[in-house]
């Protein structure tokens, strides 16, 4: 309420009382103020009042919220269901306009301050997670794939004659797809064996360049967070190899976010060579739903080009949420998922090498992956051919969700493209694996729960073969068949 | 609850009652089971509860509800802030696989479930709103633009030596740009004028591809919704020549569903010739948020081959919304929207025409567009230079959404391409004019209120020059300034 | 936001854009000042929006939501649910102090102010429904009963001999008990038949009054809406002759506020006599949830030693739903509801009397009775002895709810004193019948499926014997068991 | 879903997942099934998730939420407005029938749930709290003096001649108005000073009863729960002298079940004589919003006997409140917030203590009160008249609320009993103090907020007299008015 509202409240009650009221309202104000005066995320979180509140008022400068508005357009915000329309809280134009997604839209100034606000803490949270040189960013409501891809369609018109993209071997089925979908020719070069990890080998990126050409080269296109016992890449080197080629250099850095070494690679590579962008999941580092992605980089002018060739506006969706996760966390909320993050794995890690050693196998040496995991399966590969794979479905049935079997020699073709040794990053991998992994958000209670149901499916296999009944059977909700309940 | 558990609550309440209440639930559980069934839009809509508690179905299937789930990968649907959560009902896993966007997910069978039925339900729709023989679609959580984009993406691996995509002109950003982004060069085709109408030049196309050279061309790319006095593409004329010369025919129907004429345009396309896609807006059509579109066609693995094209997994929130609407409004709800809209297009251009005929202007004849009008301003265009552009400023400060006013001679440059003429779809159109649309969900007080607001514009220019005082002033909220509810 | 933070948007949005949004906001704002300004339902309905923003704004009012309040009390508005936070809009201090249910309180403006606007909307509708002399009210979180309960705990203090309350015949038990509870002995005056209708027995109130001698009568408790064939008390004369004798006359008009003709005989019998109270039931009158009820009256003083009597603090929900409700309908929306009311009770005693032609039974001519209708069940009654209640078994399952049959010759004791002919509001009534009402709400759907189910029902008596097979079964949601689904 | 709809989801989905996802839906059902056959408390709380679920259960089992019902009655369940019965889950029939508030309601089998089963759990946790051998209690939604009200009036039609209430002094209007709303007399018995502590004067009440002759009084109403110096009443020793003299024994237990000491007294004094009832608050006990109240007791029919005494239905909102609130905790959330109370009880004192030895004043010396303190202020009552209350309205206006300043000699007149010494339970206490609790939620930001702004209120008095420039202006939100953002 304005001050003419408050004063006519004091017809009614007591008016030193509707001043405590409207200095109330005060506190709620100012937190306002400062996120539209500095555009960064608030130290402490907001309460889900003030979250509200806001949004409110973003939503009712939005001209299909205006009391006397009429609307003679094609597209006017209106929303047939009221459920559909709570559910946005009642920002229906989405963001950008037809020419750039990052624009503002004269239609609907709330939802354009959303969209500007929300790259603006993103942005803030970027730097704070450690790429405290970055300049840009936007939202995107693609996922990680798709972003990639439109990042290689705004490279297109810079390099023209282009047609390759090099890419240090990473087998994630939409890293490969956003090269493809963009109509370009991944040059996929194979990782090298190092102890137990998988690295970049720098000396085949840059003999491929030379081979190449490096204005037949669109980009090269290198990969952070990533399952272990592939690691992430050598960014500094192919940095520096970009730079020296005048290539660009686009990072994949899906779930990077929330591992400070991660970021730390990219701010290196930033400093000491060439990266044009780096692209991140919106949902694996924020704990919000799929469905999202930042696009940001060191220069922005490069960054708006990117941002001007979506055609059309988009989905706020994405970026509503990840604005409501952040205010609501605050830097400081989020700085301590971060922490509990890094505490996590190493508890998982610590965990899963004991209970390898029951069994005889054991954790691969991996620490350069800061967040991904992988437990050997030699004896159990050596105990029947479908041991590995049977042990995967063993634990989907126990609802342990992510934990990933690989099993050795698996032929997969995307795209016409066959991947030997597929999910393991390289051709023949020594040994079966298990992956588990310590991602943002993941609790104490989920690596015990795992390590528990893991544990008797290990058992399951000493002893001797599994008899085919160790899948619960569905009988209408007895009170044996609930998984988590009865277990734990 | 399950039949255990309506025994159980035989303890506490009266038998019989329970049993009334079970019965309850039951015709719940039918309207489900039709659906899944079926696939089909429900005759008529349900209510918000029985939405609701289907959302609830959903979302308790999918692993990251699962009481007793632990979860050790990087993607778990893990979700930071309960009011995120919440507003996506708990779904959060987004929909498709890596590999296509239509896929099935095993961590999240309630979020593959809305999936499927989403689209299904909309191929219904789409068969009632007209094209009765379209075979397959899904939603993809992008605009428009992007979508055609991604059809174009598609095509590319289908006619690798293609560079040319033929595009009748419309003057609308996005969908120059979705030709721009995807990589290829648009060929324009300058429309004829027949009366007032701007019309396919369809000699100019057919010419323009033996100039070219089919194998050259990747697509003809149409439009049926636009502007007036442009109005729908020749479908039938263009299908028969794509289908002659073995041309792809990508059509943006962007809020053509909710017309019948544009959707017949479609199916005599497909029916007589070729069409291969033909996209449409979700929000354009039905009444949700902004950011999502349907891709569809008559060829099954066409249109699966691009839902595979898009690389990663996507939000769900579009989709949400299409299936919360057409569910809520049922086949007739959303039948009755259509007729309504009808009759709002015969109401707005018969008082469109009174109100220019006071003017001496005059409402140009375009009786090929189902959708948007025009009202020459021929008049106030001699008046003064700038008054035209005034009166769309005029407009926007009095809340009137939606009206564009169109000058003559504006000149602009995308990606590097200039159009002369902007915004009229031909370098020189006959005079200035004004446009309204009569689009689904709009209501009589809309006219009403347009027709006031512009005739009291209108009236400002004839006392002589509008003497600056046009502008309501805001004056902190005093009772004069409340646009809409002061003056109606 | 206030024109501060509407600046510090301009940083990121352009300051046109930001000014209309402002503008958008000052919209709400000024609905805001006129209801607090004049206290008054609003003429139309508000959009959710807007009742949304008003109850935000109340909420942040209220200490409980202070950002920087510290609590030392016992009763600190601090909520342990989320769930519950939410649905009562983080409202949570109730209304009213230990002193007054309508006193204001110190820490909590906003509920305060939510308590006086609801107090004074209702009110104003309490006007507009036709009792326009009416000074004062307040609703209170207590059932109907217990409000009744309450006034006449209040007129003990001021008659602190009297003992018996003068009591026209209803037969609904919450009336009854309402006297028991406050320690009174009812004086039953049994009706008089004239023609179908029960009516109240003027005289006989008269000579109890003298018979007891008025100083020990506390007062007379009279009705207004009842079911057929009782009809709405003669208030005019009951009211005369308590203005004669000097006797308080409380009036319970529990649905009466639908009705202008209970209305109306409020209105009346204050101008021409006595009405010291008259209590009314939120959920039947403005299609609230169950709870709350409004206790009005025409002497100020004696409506606040009512408010002065509840000891403590209420629920403010019963407040909360009726404010919502009011605001959003309008005083429009209101008078729209009582209009469809009344052309529905004409619409269901014209179908029913139909139909009780076609089985040989008549609709009773109650024309005093504005909300209810009987119709006889005499022939049915002939038919079998379990007949009349196997009717009202037959129509519960198949989900007619609210038609209830009276049966001949019931007794029933409540708290030791035995009513004959109980439901039926005299010792003998000439024949069984069955009830049904058009309260505010009813579509006609309701009414053209109840005379479908009730025909149906009425044919099976007919076909000899119900042969036990009219109850359907529940076997566990097959297409058979939906009532509603299938039959319709 | 029932099996069937699984059945037909699996058209759409892979079988597996659908069964894994039914398998999910079980453990949701059966939590409720513990619930319903156990009607407990359950021991870990219930995620947001499954209590949305289960309300949404309860709520298609009743009659207005049947998709093919038909009501013709003046009481259907119908609600003008989405938003209310979106706020009550749709639960609209309140609770209890006309005759008995914990009563089953025909038309409404989910809402009788809701109301057996709140009860049910809120029995339990009276258990846990430590009365153990309690047998009967209903939510009621009525405050707790209003509660009270309801109780001695049951007691009147078991006591005819009883005319008075045995009443040891507690300063709280809401108690004195029970029992003057009821209709009774109180006889008040001041307390003793021992120590500090104000106590129950045992002999007197025994004395009184002597002098009015048992059979006229109504009952004793004591006290546990109340601002230090007083402490919670003699319970041992007044229900023995209740046994001994036949009379019954009420329990004001407002905000004692957070407190294990009171609950303690509450066994022992039902162990060793008479306590028929004891009452409390929900709110100040389960933090939920103001309104509702627990009777409870130690005989199941005179429970039932009081429930039967309120006439009509009643709002299920404070029902609904307490079991979304206990489920959400779980026993061991609710135990928690015990546990972290007293610490927090703790905390306060010691706190409290070293700050009034800062300022010349002591903590007072009560012992025997476990939720009140009270810290003397006579120095600063030496310094000037107004000190303490000016004190007090310094605390209010820096956003300390519950803080409660007790000055010497305040006269109050409460239905025309005069009140010596107002406030603190004696005609003259020793000295003014300032009351703080430790009550349930309390966190320990509370505390060190209060204590810092308690220190500079005293401050300021210390620099000889305040000079009025004390309280904060408020100047349209600039950053120093807000109290709680800058300061702390």
């Amino acid at each position: 309420m304005n001050v003419e509202n408050f004063g006519a409240s004091e017809r009614l009650v007591n008016a030193a009382y509707v001043r405590q009221g409207a200095q109330g309202r005060c506190a709620h104000e100012l937190r306002l103020r400062v996120l539209l005066e500095q555009g960064k995320c608030p130290e402490d979180g907001w309460d889900e009042s003030t979250i509200e509140l806001f949004l409110h008022e973003l939503a009712i400068m939005d001209s299909n919220n205006f009391l006397g508005n009429c609307g003679v357009g094609e597209r006017e915000g209106r929303v047939a269901s009221g459920m559909v329309a709570r559910r946005h809280y009642r920002l229906i134009h989405g963001i950008g306009r037809s020419g750039d997604i990052s624009a503002v839209q004269p239609k609907a100034a709330g939802s354009s301050l959303l969209n500007k606000l929300t790259n603006s803490v993103v942005l803030d949270i970027i730097k704070l997670a450690g790429v405290r040189t970055v300049t840009n960013c936007f939202v995107v409501p693609m996922a990680t794939g798709m972003s990639l891809t439109l990042c290689f369609l705004t490279l297109r018109h810079k390099r023209p004659k282009a047609k390759y993209i090099i890419w240090p071997r990473i087998d994630q089925k939409s890293c490969f797809k956003s090269m493809i979908t963009a109509g370009f020719e991944p040059v996929v070069i194979e990782n090298v064996l190092e102890g137990d990890e998988l690295r970049t080998d720098v000396k085949a990126v840059e003999a491929k360049i030379q081979d190449l050409g490096a204005e037949n080269v669109l980009c090269v296109h290198s990969t952070t967070s990533c399952f272990a016992p592939r690691v992430p890449d050598r960014l500094e080197e192919l940095s520096v190899i970009c730079s020296n080629y005048d290539i660009p250099h686009i990072v994949n850095n899906a779930y990077g976010i929330q591992s400070s070494k991660c970021m730390h690679l990219i701010q290196q590579g930033a400093r000491v060579g060439r990266i044009d962008a780096f692209i991140q999941s919106l949902d694996k580092n924020f704990m919000v739903p799929v469905g999202g992605a930042i696009i940001a980089g060191f220069s922005d002018s490069f960054i708006q080009d990117i941002s001007k060739m979506y055609p059309g506006r988009a989905s706020a969706s994405p970026s509503l949420d990840v604005l409501i996760t952040l205010l609501s966390l605050g830097e400081s909320g989020y700085r301590q998922l971060l922490k509990e993050r890094k505490e996590m794995f190493s508890y998982l890690s610590g965990q899963l090498r004991k209970l390898a050693e029951v069994y005889n196998e054991r954790l691969l040496n991996t620490p350069h992956n800061p967040i991904s995991l992988a437990m050997s399966l030699e004896n159990l590969d050596k105990h029947s051919d479908m041991a590995v794979t049977q042990l995967g479905s063993m634990l989907f049935t126990r609802q342990v969700s992510g934990a990933r079997v690989v099993p050795l020699g698996s032929l997969q073709t995307v795209n016409n493209y066959t991947f030997k040794g597929f999910m393991s990053h390289t051709n023949n991998y020594p040994c079966a694996y298990l992956n588990a992994a310590s991602a943002i958000g993941m609790k104490k209670q989920d690596v015990d729960l795992f390590l528990k149901r893991l544990d008797k499916c290990m058992k399951t296999f000493r002893k001797e073969k599994s008899n085919g009944k160790d899948v619960p059977e569905m009988d209408n909700c007895t009170k044996h068949t609930s998984v988590g309940e009865t277990e734990d």
